[in-house]
C-alpha cells in the first residue's frame, strides 16, 4: 500500500498560492514501532499559519523551505493500523499536529505530540480541528487564561468570523461580556451575530462609526488576532485598566515585513494590559480541562462549531487561499477522504 | 506680606521655554482656614510634565493654558503659618502637588493632596521631591508593584540618569536583578554606574552594539520611560515572557505629537506583557509603605538621592529647560529659597 504526502515545492510569491507550491508524492506506507499508530486522514487544519510559514519574510514564528513535508496543527481521521491498545484499528483520533498527507503515522505515548481517541458519537470528527482542537484552544487561551475578563465588561474579538475568533467570542458571552466582533463583509458579520455575539462591525465599510456606535463607552477587553489599522483603533478606545489578548496579527502574515505599530502612550495614559500568548506549551496542562469544558459546552449548544471544506490533498493550496481571503466561515479545513461518520 | 505666583503667559514653540513661558505675580498672601498651613517654598519638583503640559499638541495628560497658574507634583518648604495642630510654625512639610510660587497653602488633612511633615535629621529636604516623592514612588511602582521582576534577570532602565529612572534601577538592584540603565553621554553613563547600575549604555553613541553586548542573552524586564527608538531596540531584545513596565515616553512628550510605535508581533511571540502605570491614583494606599521602605535604604545607603538645582522662580523656565535637555542630573529642582536645614 502507498500513501500520498504533501511537500513544499517552492515557496510563494506575495499572494494566493498556486498549484505549484506543493508536491504531492506517492511514498510507501511507513513502518510502526510499538504503541504507535497509522490514522487514515480524513480531515487537516488549515491556519493563519499555513500561509504565513511559507513567507521567508512574514511575522510567522516558524518558516517552511522547500522539499520539506507541509505540516499543519492537527488532522483528525480513522486508525487503520496500531500497535497501540488503547486505538484499535477502527477507532478514530485526534492529533494537534500533522504532516499533511493521506496518511499520518503517530505516537500516541509521546507528550510532544498528543493523539486523542474521539467518539464521533459525542461531537463530529471535524470539530476535534476547530472548536475541540488547538483553534478551541487558542480562543479559551485567550480569553479564559492570559488575561481577566470579567461579566459585564465590554469586549471586542477581531477576525470574529475567523475559526478562532468565532470560538473567542463565544466563550467570552459564556464569560457574561458584552462581546462585539469585527468581521470582513456583511454575510460574515451576519454569521457573527448568529454565534450569539452581541454585534459585529464590518471593517470594510463601518469599521471606525461602526465600533464607536458599539461600544460608546469604550473597550475594557479585546481578543487581538489582526494587527495594523484595526489594532490601532481599538487601542485608542481602551477604557481605564483595559486589557489587549495579544493571539496574533494576521494582517501581517503574508509578505508585508513588519510594518510599524501603534503609538503605545495610551499604555501608561490609560493603565492598559498588553499581553501575548502561545497556548503551548505555556498552557499545555490546561489542554484536558478546556476539551472537557468545550465539549460540555458544545453539547449545551453554548458553543457552536462550524467549518468550511475545500475536498483533495490536490486542493491544498486552494484550502491556504480561502483562508487568506477570507472567503471560509468557521474552521477551514481539508477533507482528505469522505467522513465515515458524517450524516 | 505679599507672596509671589508663578502663571503660564504663553504656552511655547516646540523647543525651549523662554522668559516668556512664565509670568511671576505678586499677590496677597491668602486667608487660612481651620486645620490648613502656609508653607513658606524652598524647592519645587520640575518634572517630564512640566514640558508635557505646555505643549498643546504633546501626549502629556495634563494641559496648561495662559492665565492658569503653573503646577508641579511638590513642594516642600517651612511652615510659616499653621492652623493645624501637627504642622508648627517653623517645621518643615511637603507636599505631592504643588502650586509653583514663593508661598503655598495647603490642607493636610484632605486626603486628595497629601501633606507630610518632614524631620530635616533623617532626610535632606530636596530628596522628599526626589526619591521619597512622587518621583520615588513612581519608580517603586514601575519595579515593586507594577509587574513582577525576579532576582536574577536582566533588568533595563530607560532615562536611567533622569530622577526616575536613577531611583528605579536601584529598586531593581534591591530586587537582585542584573540592572543595565540607558542614558545620553558618558558623563552621565559614569553617573548611573556610580548608583551601583552593573553598567549604562550610552545611547548616543553606542546603543543597539551596546545594549547587545551588555544584554547577550535579552532582556527580562524592561523600564520604559522614553519611547520611540529605544523602545523599539528593547522590544526586539525581549526575552520569553518579558515585561515591560510602561511609565512614560518621554522622547514625545515635547511636541512631536505621536509617532508610530513599534509592531507588536513579538508581543506575541515571545508572550510579553506590557503594563503602563501611573502611581496614583491607582496605588496610593502604597505611599506609606514606599517611604518607610525608601527611607530606610536612604539610611542604608542602599538608595542615592541627587539632585539638580535652578535658583530662583524667575528662572523656572531654564529648570524645565535643563531637565528637556537631560543637564540635570539626577531630580531637576527649582530651589525657591535658602534651605536653612542644607549643611
Amino acid at each position: 500500500m502507498n500513501i500520498t504526502s504533501v511537500y513544499v515545492a517552492r515557496l510563494p510569491e506575495p499572494g494566493p498560492l498556486t498549484f505549484e507550491t506543493y508536491d504531492l508524492r506517492e511514498e510507501a506506507t511507513p513502518e510502526l514501532d510499538d504503541r504507535e499508530i497509522l490514522i487514515r486522514v480524513i480531515y487537516l487544519s488549515v491556519d493563519a499559519g499555513s500561509r504565513g510559514m511559507l513567507d521567508d519574510r512574514g511575522a510567522y514564528v516558524l518558516k517552511l523551505k522547500p522539499g520539506m513535508q507541509a505540516i499543519g496543527t492537527g488532522a483528525v481521521g480513522e486508525v487503520v493500523e496500531s500497535r497501540h491498545p488503547d486505538f484499535p484499528i477502527g477507532s478514530f483520533a485526534a492529533t494537534i499536529f500533522a504532516r499533511w498527507g493521506s496518511h499520518m503515522k503517530a505516537a500516541p505515548d509521546d507528550p510532544a505530540s498528543p493523539v486523542f481517541a474521539v467518539d464521533p458519537q459525542v461531537a463530529p470528527l471535524d470539530a476535534h480541528l476547530g472548536a475541540l482542537g488547538l483553534t478551541g484552544f487558542t480562543a479559551y487561551t485567550g480569553i479564559f487564561l492570559n488575561l481577566p475578563l470579567a461579566a459585564g465588561e465590554t469586549a471586542v474579538i477581531s477576525a470574529a468570523a475567523g475559526a478562532v475568533g468565532a470560538v473567542a467570542g463565544q466563550y467570552a458571552k459564556i464569560r457574561g461580556a458584552r462581546v462585539i466582533g469585527i468581521a470582513g463583509g456583511s454575510d460574515k458579520c451576519e454569521y457573527v451575530r448568529s454565534l450569539g455575539f452581541d454585534d459585529c462591525i464590518d471593517y470594510r465599510s463601518d469599521l471606525e462609526a461602526g465600533l464607536r456606535r458599539a461600544c460608546p463607552d469604550g473597550i475594557d477587553f479585546y481578543f487581538e488576532n489582526v494587527g495594523g489599522d484595526i489594532q490601532r483603533l481599538v487601542l485608542s478606545m481602551m477604557r481605564r485598566y483595559g486589557r489587549m489578548s495579544f493571539c496574533g496579527q494576521i494582517a501581517q502574515y503574508a509578505g508585508e515585513g513588519e510594518p510599524p505599530g501603534p503609538n503605545l502612550m495610551r499604555v501608561v495614559l490609560q493603565e492598559l494590559t498588553l499581553k501575548g500568548f502561545l497556548c503551548m506549551p505555556t498552557y499545555t496542562e490546561k489542554f484536558g480541562q478546556f476539551r472537557a469544558e468545550t465539549m460540555a459546552w458544545l453539547k449545551e449548544g453554548r458553543v457552536r462549531h462550524d467549518s468550511s471544506v475545500i475536498y483533495g490533498l490536490e486542493n491544498a493550496h486552494e484550502a491556504v487561499n480561502a483562508l487568506s481571503a477570507g472567503r471560509n466561515v468557521g474552521k477551514q479545513l481539508i477533507q482528505v477522504a469522505v467522513d465515515p461518520t458524517a450524516q
